[in-house]
């Protein structure tokens, strides 16, 4: 064994004390965030009942989710008949009653249903948690990873959705993004526009192409509308609606008379406009909110508003999204609860803010000064000290005496601590310690209480 | 499935956002001590590789290790003969590669050989995150739980073991506990007394029927020292030590003459006067430091220091324990890296904190207000003064409109807020808003700028 350089499963990572230190950053600021907007946290176990998870996610997503073997003599209580036809996919239900979970949604459902009746609705809550996925790893995909959920379920209020919009405002100014958009739709004005061309069973065809207006441009949606059997007709009627500009205002005047004839469509115009009118008192700090109804992420099971958010200072894909579902808890057998939720993507919010170099000098610190003496003389001399530091809320240590100075410096190097304090045989006779600020090399002279005072101690 | 009611696999929990709060306050302030003495968060993954953990537990260990299957076709690569022969503990290898996290002091020790190049010696790191074990569920016991481990590698100071006392103290102080006793030992001077009594090959022999003193009274012990070989001259030498009464330094006093023959039990008395040394210039604030001969917990891995924590305030088991382990990274082949390191037990601290009703309202207190209205004016109204709260860092809640008085109140009794602003007509009109201490009743007629001074905002 001791030949076999130890090692991680693949897609999954070990995270240092400098990452978690801006991981904690991170999720430290945004649980603040959902906090002070009245959300409270839950955990849910690892493990999930394999029946709780299976059928959830498609059949591709089934595939994904890590079983967990029986414990015990497991083959015992297998299926025989799978057992000799070796037909993995039928027999993993006979020796694996557990899985790992695979996203925060269907857990938060199966929770909501088995505790209805401790909860108070509305209930606003979020979960801080990882998950588990077996794809294929690569760049930025990984089979572990955090997932970084809010959502209120029971209240229908729009007044959450604006909050939402908050929410992301909030959290990434304070994680220091100054330029990005929150982009806002809504399902019921996609199925508007199916309506008024009278291809209300084509939603879907309709989304996934204009969806792709960013990528393939207005051309090439016209080509993929026409290959999927939309008309001329359709597209001159289409065509005002996808290349909709202009202010959110002036957006939304002008599909309430593109979508003038679709009640749906209109609904999605009011609870938008309802929307950004509980935002005129909340000026938002660094984000822009813009109306994109080529947005039609998560079509499937948003039922009305949809969500995206996306930095505009380097390329990478959205850092979170969400919508309002309608139907959550609907496959647990508690039916119309009504739920709305965004997410974080921590993993490409940590990429982006390690890209733009965002991440506060002080998240990175967690000693704030190291106290370096050389012999047992000087650890006596310093306990004292120590302890003062510590008292006063300061983080300190003391390195263990018999190390070299060099030895020492480096270790407050490596460690980030900003400052050290060094006692030697002058220092004890004098009782002024030699004090340096390890980023600027400037050393002074001074006493342990004005070292305390500077320390703001 | 509408009527199956969902449930989480056996010895898992989903916690609630009462219990959360709750959890987060032990959490939090037990890492705060942690990162103030100069240690660092990491966090490993979930799954490791099933060959890390195998071995590394004993037999039975090996049996409670939660196993991940294989993805996609596991069988096509599985051992025929084992499939053929039904033989569920050899077949395991070959069809699961990875499992779950048994505790957090191997895949620690992984990541200190694997890092080894990137660490800067002595690492000080912190985890908190939780471990899987495939043990029958009972009271208190469950498969799923959090460990909380803090540990130093690459240095062998025995400031280190004083340092472990103070953080003992100083975060079960700041939890609350007034009364409970830190245990110390070393596994020299147990070393010692098997020397004195030529019986060193009896070592485990000897501490496991000593430690049982407690238990079973001095007869006890006797009785079961004869009955694993021990002779009535081997209990006349060991009685004094056996029964060692006084202060730590008469105990080390009386210890020094009983050892007096043996080099590595006087290095014992030794270690441990160096420790009480250290303490010296740091008062213990609510823990008694207890030198205690019959502690032998972990005897097969420590080589020193043995901590163990004890509350005096109510029956419960450890809820902390720790030591010295001079090997503890050789299972991946990287020798003589001496380590030492406590854990806590949150799960047992838990329960104590909650039967001495130790958590502070704060702690599960997560909004401060909320705002009550009826109808879109007052929302329009509260929005501004909403904004203005949480902009103060006031964790601040507006009810959605539409419901009635007594829902919103008991919202705000569920969720323990402990204060409503009411906004009604009146209230609209004259400026003066409803401001309601939920806890005592009182409710006076506020403007907006006093309830934020009130606040604290």
């Amino acid at each position: 064994m001791a030949s076999i350089k130890p090692s991680v499963p693949k897609g999954t990572r070990d995270f240092s004390p400098a990452e978690m230190a801006k991981r904690n950053f991170i999720f430290d600021t945004i649980k603040g965030v959902f906090r002070k907007y009245g959300y409270q946290q839950i955990e849910t176990p690892t493990m999930e009942n394999l029946s709780t998870l299976t059928g959830k996610y498609g059949d591709e997503g089934d595939k994904l989710i890590f079983k967990v073997l029986n414990s015990g003599d497991y083959l015992a209580k297998a299926d025989t008949k799978q057992l000799d036809e070796r037909n993995s996919n039928l027999l993993t239900s006979s020796i694996s009653e557990k899985a790992l979970r695979y996203d925060l949604t269907v857990p938060f459902a199966r929770y909501v249903v088995q505790h209805q009746n401790e909860i108070t609705f509305p209930f606003k809550r979020f979960q801080v948690q990882p998950v588990w996925r077996a794809d294929k790893p690569q760049k930025g995909r990984y089979r572990e990873f955090y997932q970084c959920d809010v959502d209120v379920v029971g209240s229908a209020s729009l007044l959450n959705e604006a909050e939402f919009v908050m929410i992301y405002d909030e959290a990434l100014s304070l994680l220091g993004l100054k330029d990005f958009t929150i982009k806002i739709n809504n399902r019921k004005i996609l199925s508007g526009i199916a309506q008024v061309i009278d291809k209300y069973d084509s939603i879907i065809d309709l989304t996934v192409a204009i969806d792709k207006l960013d990528k393939i441009g207005l051309d090439g949606v016209i080509k993929e509308l026409l290959e999927r059997g939309f008309t001329e007709a359709d597209i001159d009627k289409l065509k005002p609606v996808i290349l909709l500009e202009g202010s959110n205002e002036e957006k939304l005047q002008k599909l309430r008379e593109a979508l003038a004839t679709s009640e749906i469509g209109l609904q999605g115009c009011d609870e938008l406009e309802t929307v950004f009118n509980y935002l005129q008192y909340t000026p938002l700090k660094r984000a822009t909110l813009e109306l994109d109804i080529t947005l039609a992420r998560g079509l499937n099971y948003y039922t009305g508003a949809i969500f995206e958010v996306k930095t505009n200072e380097v390329a990478m894909g959205s850092i979170g999204g969400g919508g309002r579902y309608d139907d959550l808890t609907g496959m647990f057998g508690l039916k119309g609860l009504t739920g709305a939720g965004i997410s974080f993507g921590a993993d490409r919010i940590y990429d982006v803010m390690e890209e733009l170099n965002l991440f506060p000098a002080s998240a990175e610190q967690s000693t704030q000064v190291l106290i370096i003496g050389f012999d047992a003389a000087a650890e006596a001399y310093a306990l004292p000290l120590l302890q003062q530091l510590r008292n006063n809320n300061v983080n300190a240590e003391l390195y263990p005496a018999g190390a070299k100075l060099k030895k020492q410096m480096e270790y407050a190097n490596n460690k980030q601590i900003p400052y050290t304090i060094l006692i030697g045989s002058d220092e004890m006779q004098s009782g002024l310690l030699s004090f340096k600020n390890m980023q600027s090399g400037e050393q002074e002279k001074l006493s342990a209480d004005a070292i305390l005072a500077r320390l703001g101690a």
